[in-house]
């Protein structure tokens, strides 16, 4: 079995709220963890709501990171999503939860695209 | 305990190169199927890579779907992420493993956001 996909599934707990309720140092924290990671930045999106919480995503060559903010809980929920063996996307996890100030992160890596054995093959000769 | 997310992981396995591979099918699906489970869409990008396959997200006011495709495996990685109550991320899951004409479909809910009893309230009293 081979796994195309790995994608970090991080709960941040323990941020300040004008951290995590600030657009523009979340869009800088989430696309240096990208690029801190050696990942390719292709599109990003930020979007401020109010009265407070910041949603964005980093759509990288090799996947996308994405977060939403709750300011008022110091929590943010963050995914890494890499694929390919250039990225590892704990190099992004561990750095955004560094710049973020998190007291704790409790972070879960879960394979994305479970290949068979042989499917892979299968699959490209059928096209 | 309280969850503040439910998150989707939804592996989509068999479907068509032809719907993986297009640009504006997938965007309009992903976007559609936002819509379908009554999310409100705040921003989205797409991006086709060379020499194949799809990457794009859709900001909702609920949190966000994101998709990256793998046509020559006829393979989508989705993710399905809403918060609060009025959005049923199953209904945008369901709607758009039609849409694109999945063989079958392997998704799990995780939740996001973990907030025990009375942290809420001690976290806005605190700021």
């Amino acid at each position: 079995m081979q796994a195309l996909g790995r994608h970090i599934l991080a709960e941040v707990y323990g941020c300040k709220f004008e951290v995590l309720n600030d657009i523009k140092k979340v869009e800088d924290i989430m696309i240096n963890a990208a690029l801190e990671a050696g990942a390719e930045v292709r599109e990003f999106v930020f979007h401020k709501f109010s009265p407070q919480g910041v949603s964005g995503v980093v759509v990288i060559s090799e996947s996308h990171l994405a977060i939403h903010t709750w300011p008022e809980l110091g929590y943010a929920a963050v995914d890494v999503f890499t694929c390919g063996d250039k990225v590892d996307p704990w190099d992004a996890c561990n750095y955004l939860a560094k710049h973020f100030g998190a007291e704790y992160v409790n972070a879960t890596e879960v394979k994305r695209g479970i290949i068979e054995q042989g499917q892979e093959e299968r699959l490209v000769v059928n096209i």
